[in-house]
């Protein structure tokens, strides 16, 4: 049942769409129905697509228009952010385009969910697998960029909550879009109605928990992200974008001047003029409750800078020792170089560091351990492996060329007893930890 | 066929065991034979040992008197070399003692070699197994140490002819104990004769192999360490024997209060004192060539020193890229302060560096997390693994607590596709890599 001034709305929206499929100018239309736009909520939006269909425009076409109705509603979907005046490539402006995608891809699977309703049609159940199929990748790119990449600024500044809530909410849309998934690919049993209803039911619920999160990004997030982040950040989390990727789009590039900002070299202070312009819901959060910025100093004296992260030699040496693996490094001049492992498979002693790997060998095998590291060296392999049965253990041994940047830095042979990961059967996941 | 010369020792001999057998006292004998004993080579025992049997003194008989005859023959077995002015548990002392052990061993062999020749029975081949399994142990320790502890001593003073011959020598015969004791388990499919005739020979090959390497090393090799190998260098030596371990003896403690040097460290230098010291056979070998001492620089400006080596900061950072798992390292305040990974099965941005573990998990499954972490802490566990398929690849993921002399310092996460290694089957050998 549409409530009397969802009626009215439905009525102007049905006009309008008539007039769409009619071939009516769309950015014409779209002055016209400014307001109505305006006060529509996207959550309103399957049912309305509902009585269309009813009236005799099909799933189809209603599918075609999906675009060009995006489009028309973007400003009442978009809420009070305005991406205007931010840069293309702009990480902020990456991820309010993906929003859209998002909002185009939920649409679908909402209006999907009302033609199988109605039609029951197995054909549909597939046209939805492929549409889901593309929504679950928004967990793994839009929601784990911000989970990995932004969330760290936030709470650095003291604010948890609002990480919080969103990454549980994006774990509950990624739970029940695989529920979806599975209802979809995998023979349930049950009877066909029942079967339909469930999917229904379960389409309905994700579309709408993902137009509510695009909702939530754009009203709160975004703008408070806005308001706190600096230059540099951007820049930062821009350098890493790529290790996870995107939801449907290529970003621009965008250039900054400003010094990259990791999460622990931040000042996390947050100014009053910052303060006022904040979402309002973001600023009564912060009311009547202390902010407790996070000020853990990542990086000590004497600490190692390595490529990701610094490490202390005494944390360097144990980690060394607490891998399940065997390591022993053979440098550029093909010298033994070091070693680790508390509990070796094959013993080692110090008395080998700075010897020559070709007399740390039987001489009978040397000619075999010459021609792998030349190899290494040209270039022309990376990797040798070997695996040997010892005392009814499956001993694996690996050999690794380390180069950095194309020059060839020396060999690691890595070392692993195999025999447990040979017996693992099945899964044991984290949440089954005893 | 014995020659005359040897017919005379022969004939000594006999009356010398005969009298043992008899019950005279040893000490008395050994003075009164001396001469005979220092002018027989062990390689000469086993001849002698079969005309004692062919006289009818059953080779029970003789093997029980193994003891006496060793000690009895120690003079012509031991050559120069004298242990009385090296202390007990000297690695050198330790060596010595352990070749007598070694020639009783091997003797007992060649005994039960002749034995069998004549009685054919198949209950002298197993008491030939024990011995055989017994024998193979010198290889794990004994040479072991030798080819490990102190070649690198020579090698490093430019001397590599000595452990080259000697380690070519040891694996010969590690081959051949292996092929010895392959003929004594498995059922070859031979005439009985046949194959008793087969065992015979590589039991003796074996013996007289071993107790050759016992004369070079008692005459040749240990001589030359002697005269070179200064007490910092026998002491490193020392404090890593325990890793490789002994054969048929545990060493007394020796102490020294020179400081351990390892053989990147050592002074090459040959002086003319040592050199006219050196036995006559390693002067021969080292007149009229240049000796090569290895001026290999080991320890280079701003390395790193780990407990077992030392390595430049971009090695550690190329080593950790090369390593077949990904590596994430949380330390002692829950703070993620590394993590590795060229090509990560889990995607880790350098955002993460410097967060609590707990903002780096989904919500839901952050108890867990804590729970892990906080046994770890407790020293309750050490460990936590977790395998789950992630389309079709089996990924296997391990904690393990990071600890220095018991001490806390984090947790490191090991992440590892195993679904080749769960396809390995039977054995790839180095010997076999193309």
């Amino acid at each position: 049942m549409l409530n009397s001034i969802m009626e009215d709305k439905k009525e102007l929206l049905k006009s309008l769409l008539r007039q769409i499929h009619e071939g009516r100018d769309v950015s014409e239309l779209k002055e016209q129905f400014k307001d109505v736009l305006a006060s529509i909520s996207p959550l309103e939006i399957p049912l309305i697509e509902q009585e269309l269909v009813k009236e005799g425009i099909s799933t189809r076409e209603i599918a075609k228009m999906c675009d060009i109705h995006v489009e028309l509603f973007r400003e009442s979907v978009e809420g009070a952010f305005s991406v205007e005046d931010i840069p293309e490539g702009h990480p902020l402006h990456t991820l309010f385009m993906e929003n859209r995608e998002i909002v185009k891809d939920a649409e679908m699977l909402a209006l999907l969910a009302n033609t199988l309703e109605r039609e029951m049609k197995g054909e549909i159940l597939e046209e939805m697998e492929s549409v889901v199929a593309e929504l679950i990748k928004v967990g793994h790119t839009h929601y784990n960029r911000e989970e990995m990449l932004i969330f760290p600024y936030i709470e650095r500044r003291g604010i948890t909550a609002i990480p919080n809530v969103l990454w549980f909410k994006h774990d509950e849309i990624r739970a029940a879009l695989r529920v979806l998934h599975r209802l979809l690919t995998t023979d349930t049993g049950e009877r066909w109605e029942e079967h339909i209803k469930r999917v229904v039911e379960k389409a309905r619920e994700v579309s709408s928990a993902m137009l509510d999160m695009v909702f939530r990004e754009n009203n709160i997030f975004y703008p408070t992200l806005k308001v706190l982040l600096s230059e540099g950040e951007w820049r930062a989390i821009r350098e890493q974008e790529e290790i996870i990727g995107y939801y449907k789009l290529k970003p621009a590039e965008w250039k900054s001047d400003a010094k990259p900002v990791h999460p622990y070299e931040i000042d996390t202070t947050i100014t009053a003029e910052q303060l006022i312009s904040l979402p309002e819901e973001v600023q009564n959060l912060l009311k009547g409750q202390l902010l407790k910025p996070d000020s853990y100093e990542v990086v000590r004296e004497d600490d190692l800078r390595l490529d990701e992260g610094y490490l202390s030699q005494r944390e360097i040496n144990a980690i060394f020792k607490a891998l399940p693996f065997d390591i022993t490094f053979v440098d550029s001049n093909d010298r033994v170089r070091f070693f680790s492992g508390s509990d070796r498979i094959f013993a080692r002693t110090p008395s080998v560091i700075g010897r020559r790997v070709h007399l740390c060998h039987p001489p009978r095998s040397v000619h075999i351990v010459d021609k792998i590291l030349k190899a290494f060296r040209n270039g022309e392999r990376d990797f040798a492996e070997f695996w040997i049965n010892m005392g009814g253990r499956i001993i694996h041994i690996r050999y690794f060329a380390v180069r950095d940047e194309g020059e060839y830095l020396g060999t690691v042979e890595v070392v692993q007893d195999v025999t447990e990961i040979k017996r693992l059967e099945g899964e044991k996941r984290l949440l089954g930890w005893k």
